[in-house]
């Protein structure tokens, strides 16, 4: 973000800023999704979004710098943690909210086209792994208050817990053709519970 | 497989099948890893592997279909279940598979990247899918015994406790930067083990 589009005293530039950037990324992820990150043409993506190619190339430059700010405001634009009260109640929510996403008919071949793009490329990569850092961020405290609640074992590995929800979620997607429902979601969040509860995420790995 | 390489008997052209395929399916790995399923080019895999291109178009066709018996062979080749006597020491072997598998050079790669040929082709996804169908069928026995043991409940989902296993192996590989080793095999085990007999994988979902 640019210091012009921080200032919201600044309507036009910032405004025109981010009207931009929000077309550029619209039609960057709609065409990462459409052919695929070998074939993420800056030019075809200033084309889409009625952006002169020197702004695009000047602001972005790569495909895999493209992507780093698609999944910057991807970051930006999740929703933030819940705070239900109960590790079961923040567990699910979290649960649902991934699996709402990877269901969802934009976001879901989104998520999956980042994913794929990450396996060829070291930059796309790199933003892909900062991306669920800040996610997993976002709802570890959750889990660090259940520890605090008593809830949990106090060398319970927060972050670890957080991932655990997300794992079978993304395996479920990644591998079978099976629904992101609810009762998947459910699954999830029981399960990373229960594992978390028998003391299954240790931070010091035992020998 | 053709009826030729079927029957032992028939050295000469059987072998030479049978030698024509694994120098293809190692090509097509290869430039897969390197290049992208959108670069999979079957005249350039057939240039590597010193094979005819008739014989490759009419083997194989299009680039899933050689995807798909890329697939085909890695599951062929994969090993078969442990038989430890515990369901702790069975999904620990089944971890540590996984997480060799994913970690070694040539084909953590290779999984990487029919992953991401899975997003972007229907055929090369639903060969993956069969992969993975394959692979947690072969190593159901190990939850559906710990069950007749009486160490899970009887209304366990055994398919679904393999796949716990290996997801947050796969969610590791394809979101974080951190190493596959023997901790996150170990606790991967453990973690799918406690949600197991805690009743988190029931066959019937909870409403």
């Amino acid at each position: 973000m640019t210091a012009e589009e921080k200032d919201p005293g600044t309507v036009r530039p910032g405004g025109r800023t981010a009207r931009v950037r929000a077309s550029v990324l619209r039609a960057g992820g709609d065409l990462l999704v459409e052919a695929g990150f070998d074939r993420l043409d800056l030019a075809e993506v200033a084309r889409r979004a009625e952006v002169g190619k020197t702004t695009v190339y000047r602001r972005w430059g790569t495909p895999a710098a493209l992507v780093a700010d698609l999944l910057t405001d991807m970051a930006e634009t999740s929703l933030p943690r819940s705070d239900t009260g109960s590790l079961d109640g923040d567990l699910l929510a979290n649960a649902r909210l991934v699996a709402g996403a990877l269901a969802d008919p934009r976001q879901g071949p989104l998520f999956k086209a980042v994913i794929a793009a990450a396996t060829t490329d070291a930059g796309a990569a790199e933003a892909l792994h900062h991306f669920y850092e800040v996610r997993v961020a976002e709802w570890t405290p959750c889990v660090e208050q259940a520890v605090l609640r008593g809830e949990l074992p106090e060398d319970t590995d927060a972050p670890e817990v957080i991932r655990a929800v997300s794992a079978p979620l993304y395996y479920r997607l990644l591998t079978t053709a099976a629904p992101l429902d609810g009762p998947a979601a459910e699954r999830a969040a029981r399960a990373a519970a229960a594992a978390a509860r028998a003391g299954a995420y240790p931070r010091t790995p035992r020998t």
